[in-house]
């Protein structure tokens, strides 16, 4: 028995890995687990059978024998908990990748949807270009402190690390606002995430749904 | 060696138990385990021995023998995982439960946080007033979620576990917004978790720092 996971039917990044099935399929990838996917419409997301495993009616979801999980950081967490590759065996250094597994979900993602969902709720209006700087600034306020730790490391700790697919996966949500170009190194950081065969596999098979929809 | 955590000297939280570090006294209340508090002045958090272990300049974080952790989420899952009490022992219930710990940390307080932070950065605008109900509205889109996944249920799951502990201290900074006012039942969530002995115990020590500074 595969686990499942959900994923959108028409992801709203056509194709860019930026929904956040994304995280979970790279942790397959990474620790070797072949996994299958149920694509939900949006209609489907907000409906009964979709809301008694996901109560918020997001994606994704996990499923696997009598076991569910929701919430990207918490399947993650699941599987690098289940599985070696995703987690040092040390236990300092798991403890600093857990730590940085929820840096990246709570300090550094945060203001990060924030500055997104402005550019969807409030362009239109006229204070949002008064705001836009405000957003940017607690942005990199964050990202000053990340560069700083991350140095010329290429990850966060001595290796790779689960902590570093969700890092990867949050900064990747900047491409497009022009926050990076002052953060070389953490630009390095996530082409070398990217860069990795499992990353790879992981984009190639959500890419798919996308060109697969649009015929 | 008893666990060492930090908590702020001057708390802008002024004793109620708002402040990060509650979580982990918390935690450490419910599973019977003895910690030791180092305190810190906002000047202390910004230099470099704490930068050194929370690149951030947070509070709390979380020490004990060779292992140190940051970020709230990280540490009551630390001791959660470590420890009987706080987590269940089958495993779809704890999965349960740590989907919900994420879903407190990720969905459920990322607008309250964006609220409070609006009232501190905006609030002096022109167009606060205008963008308040926008704030008021992402979060009563989720409160209505977890109202309805809550149900007249006395917890998330079966039982008391470490996502109730991290729900009900994310709902507790809603209070005096009046948001909670719709919404009984998680008022009742609220003050079941206040009142059980380990929250009193964590809520005291806290309020003693806040208490012994006032002088």
């Amino acid at each position: 028995m595969r686990p499942v996971i959900t994923a959108f039917q028409d992801s709203p990044d056509e194709g860019r890995g930026l929904a956040r099935d994304m995280r979970v399929r790279w942790a397959f990838e990474e620790v070797g687990v072949a996994y299958d996917v149920w694509l939900l419409t949006f209609a489907q997301m907000g409906q009964a059978p979709h809301r008694a495993i996901q109560p918020f009616g997001q994606i994704p979801t996990y499923q696997e024998g009598g076991i569910t999980l929701f919430e990207s950081g918490a399947i993650v967490l699941h599987i690098a908990q289940s599985h070696t590759g995703l987690l040092p065996d040390e236990a300092a250094e798991r403890a600093d990748a857990l730590s940085w597994l929820f840096a990246a979900l709570n300090t550094i993602e945060p203001p990060i949807v924030e500055r997104e969902q402005a550019g969807y709720l409030e362009s239109d209006r006229p204070w949002h270009t008064e705001r836009l700087p405000l957003l940017d600034s607690a942005i990199r306020r964050r990202l000053d402190d990340l560069a700083r730790h991350l140095g010329d490391g290429p990850w966060l700790g001595a290796e790779f690390t689960a902590a570093d697919l969700m890092m990867v996966t949050v900064l990747r949500r900047l491409e497009g606002t022009g926050l990076l170009r002052h953060y070389p190194t953490l630009a390095d950081y996530i082409a070398r995430g990217e860069a990795r065969p499992a990353y790879r596999r992981a984009f190639r098979d959500q890419r798919a749904v996308f060109e697969a929809r649009r015929g």
